[in-house]
């Protein structure tokens, strides 16, 4: 059994070539929820949703997020009322984060809500969250704090980063059967996600880091940065902005505590022994992924690899 | 100032012919809350949305109910995520629920809310709530205990009503300004709506009757059966089965001990004696309001009778 931890959209490439390879007993996804919102009273979990779309494939090709030719009326009726649209929520999107947040009310937990959500859209591969807790990432920015989708969706990610902050997190544990799945899996692949916003809540959950020290599996991290850019997101932004080198090699740094193997593209083959050098095995192939060949072409090599 | 109590579809008419006669300070609408519901966690109160779209002009003209050329995708994906499906949610009136929802979650009372709504929908007239608890209305049936909109929509208004239950109703109070509007108005008048499930709420909240004795002014109440049926709804098929007379004569007896005139409809001439009886005025007019002329001419006639 594999174990993906995930962002949004640049993960749920990897994970869709993963998902076409590997049954749904062999295949558990982790998602990231230090991106969740409460907006218009609703809880919207947009990474989650962004694997669950792909998964069972409504996603919206050409965004990559939000539900294939949705239409946007309930929305432009909120703005009439005064209410913000920069988020967009599409009328049948819209569905989801009320059935959620109507679950979520009755006393479901967002674990058990995920799984229903994952039933009701037939997704057969295991989806989890994180956490149960609502721990919003916030930033620090030239403008003030912003919640992360402010950030991102609002603001288009033009404020200049200085800090991040993974609210909540502290009193946050793993959801129920995250700790299971990391111990009993084959190998844990960290997506090529965005380290401060997708990946880092994940780790900062308390315990998921000790958990990943501790498996006896290989820890794999598929680097999210290519010839200085990165594949999608501000990642370089970011990167460039908390002081670190616009580079894989500061990925593979901030997971080499406990990584087993970087997953480096071959347009950066020339970084690898600079890599090596935090005592890790580094695997170097094309990484980028364009359509769908390329993602099962790529989970087909990291699974060869294992 | 003219005070109208009024339910939905049926008091819409009336009230939309007043407010093409009447400024805005010279009417005042309290609605009833009783038809309110939570669905998919948020809350639905119908008899206002009514008023509301009807005074704003979106209302749908062919159900006199919910906005005009609506789409229903989010409530065909909600009923895919599991979802029941009876209850019509269009997606612009979702919005209106959703906003409401939110601000109700963030302290405000469903007065001021209302009072939002009335203000982006651009209605000048004053609506308020009956009050700001949530009482909703039950329906004792063949079929055990149903809310109302269970009742009227997904039932069809096919059980055997033998019992009404208004909620949490010995809790509530007047919103605010309701009691003010009562004592203040030179005229009130009970719309031309079912007496169990529109009136009956706002009757049954406590103070409210005893506003409607103790006003100097004038109170009028409109027949809602005409030639034995119902104008709207399933009046006449409650009366008969809480063993009342399908007439308008049962309506003027239940409001006897405040009413000063009752509004019966030419049609029903020949009930005038039996309904002065209760020691009221009866004016006998055509109540029937088929379109927006009727509904001027109604409310022209009543008011020059005031």
């Amino acid at each position: 059994m594999i174990v993906m931890l995930a962002g949004g959209v640049g993960a749920s490439k990897l994970i869709l070539g993963f998902s076409k390879l590997l049954s749904p007993d062999q295949l558990t996804v982790i998602g990231n929820t230090g991106d969740d919102m409460e907006l218009f009273g609703l809880r919207i979990c947009p990474d989650l949703d962004t694997v669950l779309y792909t998964l069972c494939g409504k996603v919206n090709p050409k965004t990559g997020w939000g539900i294939r030719a949705d239409s946007f009326r309930c929305l432009a009726a909120l703005q009439e009322l005064g209410g913000e649209g920069w988020f967009q929520l599409g009328d049948r999107d819209l569905a989801t984060h009320i059935w959620r947040t109507s679950l979520l009310k009755q006393g479901y937990s967002l674990t058990q809500v995920t799984d229903r959500l994952c039933q009701a859209f037939e997704v057969n591969h295991k989806l989890l969250p994180m956490t149960d807790s609502f721990v919003p990432t916030y930033l620090v920015t030239d403008q003030g704090e912003l919640h992360l989708q402010e950030y991102l969706v609002r603001e288009g990610c033009r404020p200049v980063l200085k800090e991040l902050r993974y609210s909540n997190i502290e009193q946050a544990q793993p959801a129920p059967g995250v700790a299971d799945a990391i111990l009993k899996a084959e190998a844990i692949l960290l997506c090529p996600s965005n380290p401060f916003i997708s990946i880092g809540p994940i780790l900062a959950v308390p315990g998921i880091k000790e958990l990943l020290v501790q498996t006896q599996a290989p820890v794999v991290a598929v680097t999210p940065i290519v010839n200085q850019r990165a594949l999608k997101g501000p990642t370089a932004k970011m990167l460039a902005e908390l002081d670190y080198a616009v580079s894989p090699t500061a990925i593979a740094e901030m997971y080499k505590d406990f990584l087993d193997v970087f997953v480096l593209d071959e347009r950066d083959e020339e970084l690898q022994q600079e890599i090596e050098t935090f005592d890790l095995k580094v695997v170097t192939t094309n990484t980028v992924m364009t359509n769908t060949e390329e993602k099962i072409n790529l989970a087909r090599r990291l699974l060869e690899m294992l």
